[in-house]
C-alpha cells in the first residue's frame, strides 16, 4: 500500500505540465501531504492555528524584557483581532483558536478563548519544579482534546503557536536538555534583549538547569514538568494527537519546535506528518531542525511566535496541494513531453 | 519628504504589538512598499502576473530538451487554466495576463491572450542577430503598454514571468555578457538536461557568444537585440514602465531576472520598487541577485518560470502590507511595551 501510494504520487507529480522536479520543495510538500492523507488528491480542510498561552514563574527573575502581564494583554489583543497572528490568519483563510493554558489573573477571558487554565502561571523553576505530575497530565490531555475537537470539525491541517512571557527560557532549557547543548547556544534575544540581557539570562538559566536537572532522568515528561510551561506541555499533547489523527502539522518557531522535540521523544513518527514552517531568528532554533535533518520551508528572519511563521507558511503548503490537485498533465493538456 | 516617510514607517512598524524587529523580512518588505507608495498605509491593488511568451530561433539547435511547439501548447494550457501559474494565481487572488510576444505558428490564440506578436520566434542567434532594431523597439513599447494598461486598471503590484522554449539560453548569454561571467557559470539544467546536455548547451552558447558579441558595445539594448528574445525584451519594457508608475514588481526566476538586469542597466532606480521573489534553482540565478546585494524572499528550489515564484511569493508580500495596515499598536491595544 505504502509503495503504491508513493509510486502513484511520484507519477502524478512528474506527469504535470512542468519540467521534471521544477517545483522543488512544493513537490516534496505535496508528496508528503499525499502520504499523510494516503491520497493522490489530498485536500487541506478547515485550517487552524492554535495559540496556547500561559505565564511562567521564572519570568519574575527578569528573563524577559517584558513584564508577565503582557501575556494577558496579548490574549486580549488576539480576541480583539489586533495581533500579527490575527492579521495573518484573517488574510490567509485560517481560523484562529486561542487557548488559556495558564495565564496570570483570575478574571475570565471572553468566551472566544478556550478555557484550559491549569493555574495562574507555572511555579518559578529557579526554586521548584514548574508543575506537578497531575498538572502535566492535565496539560497533555487538554492539548489532545483541543486537537480532537478540531479534527471533529473536519480540520486536517493545524499550526501550533504560543504566547507566554518567559517561554523562550523554558524552550532553551528543554532544547539544551534534550540535545545536550550549552545554554549559551540555545539562549537568544527572546522578546528583545541586548547583549547584557542575554548574558544575564544565560546565567539564570544555567542555575535553573543545574538545580532542576541534577537528578533528572532526562525523560521528555520529566524535563517538561521541571521547567514548564503549561502552553508547551499542551503543545506536546497537541502534536501527539495531531499525528494520531493524520493531521498535517505546521511547527512554528523556537518554542513550538521545543515542544515538537519533546513530542518526538515520545512518538518519533510525528516527523512524518509535520513541517518546520520557518527558520526562526531565535538563536537555538537551528539545532532542532538540524537534529531532524529537516529544512524549514521559509527563512524570513522572524522570531515572533504566536504561530505567525506557520500562518505565513500556510499559503505555500496550500499551493503545493493545489498544484497536485489542479494542474493538468502533459497528456490531458496535449503538451509534448520530454524529448531527450 | 523622504526622510519623513522613512521615519514615520519605522515608528509605526516598531510600535506594533510584537517584539522589536521580530517580523524580520516582512518588516523590510512593508517598509519598502510604504516607500514605493509614499504611504504609511500602503495597499496592494489588483495584483497581476504577466507571462510574456515567445519562441527562439536558437531552439532549432537543441538547446532545450523540449521542442519549440511546447511554447504554443503551454500558452493554450494557460488559456485552459491547467498550468502551474494558473493554479497559483487562482488560489492566491492574482489575475493572470498571458501575452503572445512572438510564439511560433500563424493560428491566432483565443482572445484571452494579449496579442503582441512581433514575429514567429526570433532569428537563430547562432547565425544572425535575434531581432532587428525595429523589432526591439516594438518589444519595449509593447511591454510598456501592457503595464500602462494594468496601471490604468488600478493594478499596483505585478509579477513578471515568461514562457519560451530556449529562453534560458538567451538568459545565460545576457547574464554572462552583463556580469562578465563564463557561460559554464550561467548555464544550467534549463527545462531538464542531464550533464551531457548541459555540456552541449554550453558549447553552443559559447559559439553564439563569440559570434554575436565579438563587435558588441555591450550596451543593454545591443545585447538584447543580438540574443533575444521577444518575451525578454518585452519584460525589459515592462520593468521600466512599472518603475515609472510606482508599481511594486516581483521578479520571478532566472529569465525574469536576466530581463531585470538589463532594465537596471537602463534605469538603476528600478531596484527601489522591485523584489526578487525567490532564489531559483537555475544555475546562474544567484549571480544576479548577489550583484544587486538583494536576497530573494523565498528559496524553494523552484525553476519553473511562468511567474510561478512571484505568484508563490505574493501572499508573503501581502502579509507584510497587511501587518502594517492592520496590526494594533502597543498604545491602541493597551499592551505594555518594552521594559529594559
Amino acid at each position: 500500500m505504502s509503495f503504491s501510494i508513493d509510486k502513484s504520487l511520484n507519477e502524478i507529480i512528474d506527469g504535470k505540465t512542468k519540467p521534471l522536479k521544477s517545483l522543488g520543495r512544493l513537490e516534496e510538500i505535496a508528496f508528503k501531504i499525499g502520504k499523510i492523507q494516503n491520497s493522490i488528491k489530498p485536500e487541506l480542510k478547515n485550517p487552524h492555528i492554535v495559540v496556547f498561552s500561559a505565564d511562567h514563574g521564572l519570568a519574575q527573575l527578569g528573563v524577559s524584557p517584558y513584564p508577565s502581564e503582557v501575556t494577558r494583554q496579548m490574549v486580549l489583543n488576539f480576541v480583539s483581532g489586533g495581533a500579527a497572528i490575527n492579521v495573518f490568519c484573517r488574510n490567509n483563510g485560517i481560523s484562529l483558536e486561542v487557548v488559556d493554558s495558564g495565564v496570570l489573573g483570575k478574571e475570565p477571558f471572553p468566551e472566544e478563548v478556550t478555557a484550559k487554565k491549569i493555574a495562574e502561571g507555572t511555579k518559578n523553576s529557579f526554586y521548584e519544579d514548574a508543575m506537578t505530575k497531575e498538572q502535566l497530565n492535565l496539560c497533555l490531555q487538554n492539548g489532545k482534546e483541543v486537537v480532537r475537537n478540531l479534527s471533529s470539525k473536519e480540520c486536517n491541517i493545524i499550526g501550533l503557536g504560543e504566547m507566554g512571557i518567559g517561554n523562550t527560557s523554558s524552550a532553551s532549557l528543554i532544547v539544551s536538555a534534550v540535545l545536550d547543548l550549552p545554554l549559551s547556544n540555545t539562549t537568544g534575544i527572546g522578546a528583545g534583549f541586548g547583549v547584557a540581557g542575554i548574558q544575564k539570562k544565560v546565567e539564570i538559566l544555567e542555575k535553573v538547569f543545574s538545580k532542576r536537572f541534577s537528578d533528572c532522568d532526562f525523560e521528555p515528561l520529566s524535563i517538561l514538568r521541571k521547567v514548564g510551561g503549561f502552553e508547551i506541555a499542551m503543545m506536546v499533547g497537541a502534536y501527539l494527537q495531531a499525528y494520531e489523527e493524520n493531521i498535517t502539522t505546521l511547527i512554528d518557531g523556537f518554542i513550538s519546535s521545543a515542544a515538537f522535540l519533546l513530542a518526538c521523544k515520545i512518538e518519533p513518527k510525528i516527523v512524518s506528518s509535520s513541517f518546520f514552517s520557518h527558520a526562526s531568528d531565535s538563536k537555538g532554533h537551528r539545532y532542532i531542525y538540524e537534529h531532524f535533518k529537516m529544512e524549514p520551508i521559509l527563512s524570513l528572519g522572524m522570531r515572533l511566535g504566536e504561530g505567525s511563521g506557520a500562518a505565513i507558511c500556510y499559503p505555500i503548503v496550500k499551493s503545493s496541494v493545489d498544484f497536485l490537485r489542479e494542474m493538468a498533465s502533459f497528456e490531458s493538456a496535449g503538451v509534448s513531453s520530454l524529448n531527450l
